[in-house]
């Protein structure tokens, strides 16, 4: 039920390519691994493991609801600025487990540093110790964290891992933490920094607070540059505006929510110092391409979609004004209903850039849908033509632009229909 | 495809009556009218008129949205403290019609006051005058206002005028500005202030952001108890926190919607100066319920809705917290499915909590659907009960309640389910 990405992708001339990794070299210093823990009593893979032998630097974002998954307390108290495991589970969310979610975590990574000991009798880096992991989890609130099965997952979890230069082997770890996504979700970038290629490869799982209680929106981003974790984490936090804090499936926003970078500074790339240098610049164009490429696809497989919406907003006083009127349209179950309807109804949006609450000048906006100006001068256009407006929405990627005439700041953000399967997604869930 | 309100009522008798007015006595110094101007071209009745032959005090509350109805415009540039008369219209927002729309209600005011002038050849009050009308609209958005048609129907709807002594009449003006509604929505308190008998009747229309464009809700309340317009405003503010700005349907705000309350000054009562007095008080709960019971009516008949929420966050440290946190759950469109769908999904309620930005204890909360405790003590709660839970989710009145455990404030909000109709309400409708 998902977007056919063939017609999506012909609809919109001015989309980027989405998806597509077959360039993907394998990251250099990263070993991977997923296997079935059998959380999901059926086989499919639901764990996972991220090991870095030589350590990674890394940076990461958490989500901004106010009450978060064990998982997230666990790494906010014991992770250290570099590490060498990532643990993901799907199925539980380890949220709402209180001790016994907490404490389960220090059980696993007991184990888990004990089975890589084996492996790291020659490291030249030592042993891996509990402040060197981070885990992550996606799946049910409230139920009893699944310790037991993780447990005697760790061996055959440990002895699976393989450098990671199948390209299969990144869908298979991809799959192993979805939840109701359809598909595996795979990015990857390269550029020359000065004489040396660097890497980036990244996996992401659906946000669309996924059935059965809610999920979650988990991504991690690997690179074999050699970057610190301070300046990781300004790319970081630079990029996500514009990629994945530019999407929404449903206004809703998960307890387990996640991204995350690595570095596992195997290329001796010129050091990295700030941001803004040319050689940073290139790295930030790449880290974005790979983290849009990530967030589309998260729309494009949200729950019930089947239609891929751009909003634009030009011309705006400020950014963040930009940002509340295009979240605003974005959010809006009308807007979205419309789009499902392949209703060119552009009072909708109008009313959501007004529901936004900023100042605007109603009599200078202009609102377009493709390339079609709907509204203009306070009114309705003089070129308004229902038949094309028609004919338009009828495609599978639509684009909105909203022109302010205020200033010379935007925004655009990304989200999706809301359809009868939106519906059954989230009411016909039953626990069995 | 509305709520069987007889199962409604059934279900939570903690549920106070809804829409019975039967004991709506007329409003002294009112008369109403109600005509079709053929806007729908069907013959029923989409124009009405309200007119105070002794003037009226009111107050009024309009919509947040930063694009508002050129009717709006138009009350704020020229309706004065005290009016005569006003007139409602639905099947044309009046917004973003621009000069056309706003120039509009000149013309349509000057023909209704040479019509009304005929009727006030004896009135000690004089005649009416344009800045003592006032315009209220619902319908479609951008399209141009159809003043020819109105123009047209002014005197046959000032020749309607009647006293409202026939309870029937109130259902034939409540009607007269439905959009989408499926019932008109009427309500009736009166309560003696000293030794005289004051009454309050409202109507209003649904505010599901309705097809086609998005329209609006409206309400409009009645007393002949003599109060100024100030203390009017000083009630209506008050009474709106929880009555009308306690509901949601779709988190969608409309550029229509507008309150006001309207006071004949026939009875004399004993002058009501403050609100806190203890006959003001008598008054302000009067109104509430009768606030309070459109409200209702308005969720209950909400596009789509099988299911009526009532949320109460108890136990807050300030109502604007309580406020806040109950609206993130209630326009939770994974909370409004799950209730669709009949399942106790207490995990989404927590999302919500959560995504609310507020500070909250999460050992500390009480989540409750009903009367079952499903989450306490940071983790499910030991007495939960999922078959219970089921059959409580088969009611048509779900009842969540969250108890903070951080002070003792609290607020309640309304809102419905999010189902399958609302997505066909919304997405199918094709302006013809």
């Amino acid at each position: 039920m998902t977007i056919n990405l063939k017609n999506f992708l012909g609809s919109n001339k001015k989309m980027s390519k989405m998806g597509d990794f077959q360039e993907l070299k394998h990251i250099e210093g990263l070993q991977v691994s997923a296997v079935s823990a059998d959380l999901y009593e059926g086989g499919r893979d639901d764990l996972s493991l991220f090991y870095f032998p030589g350590g990674a630097n890394y940076a990461v974002a958490y989500t901004q609801n106010s009450i978060v998954s064990e998982s997230i307390t666990w790494n906010r108290e014991n992770t250290k600025n570099n590490i060498r495991a990532l643990v993901v589970n799907t199925k539980n969310a380890n949220t709402f487990t209180g001790d016994q979610g907490l404490n389960s975590l220090n059980e696993i990574g007991k184990i888990l540093i004990k089975n890589l000991s084996e492996l790291e009798t020659e490291n030249e880096y030592g042993k891996t110790k509990i402040k060197d992991l981070m885990f992550a989890s996606t799946g049910v609130i409230g139920e009893k964290f699944p310790v037991n099965k993780i447990n005697a997952s760790i061996p055959n979890l440990v002895s699976n891992l393989r450098i990671n230069q199948n390209k299969l082997i990144w869908l298979k770890i991809a799959s192993a933490m979805m939840t109701t996504d359809t598909k595996p979700k795979v990015a990857y970038s390269e550029i020359k920094l000065g004489d040396k290629i660097v890497r980036i490869a990244g996996i992401a799982k659906g946000s669309g607070m996924i059935a059965p209680n809610l999920a979650t929106m988990l991504s991690f981003i690997f690179t074999d540059a050699d970057i610190t974790s301070v300046v990781l984490n300004k790319f970081l936090h630079k990029v996500l505006l514009n990629t994945f804090n530019a999407i929404t499936v449903d206004s809703d926003t998960s307890t387990n929510d996640m991204v995350a970078i690595f570095s596992t500074k195997k290329i001796k790339n010129k050091k990295l110092n700030t941001i803004s240098s040319k050689e940073a610049l290139k790295f930030e164009k790449a880290l974005k391409t790979v983290c849009l490429d990530l967030a589309k696809q998260i729309v494009v497989d949200g729950e019930g979609a089947k239609k891929f919406i751009t909003i634009k907003i030009i011309n705006s006083k400020t950014q963040e004004i930009a940002k509340k009127i295009a979240f605003s349209i974005a959010n809006s179950p009308l807007v979205k209903t419309a789009v499902a309807g392949e209703d060119p109804n552009w009072g909708r949006i109008l009313m959501g850039i007004g529901k936004s609450g900023e100042t605007i000048d109603s009599k200078k906006i202009i609102i377009k849908l493709g390339e079609l100006i709907v509204a203009e001068n306070g009114k309705i256009s003089e070129s308004y033509n229902e038949e094309k407006l028609q004919e338009y929405m009828k495609w599978n990627s639509i684009f909105i632009e909203v022109d302010l005439k205020q200033g010379k700041e935007q925004y655009t953000c990304y989200t999706c229909d809301f359809t009868h399967d939106y519906i059954d997604i989230n009411a016909q869930y039953r626990r069995s």
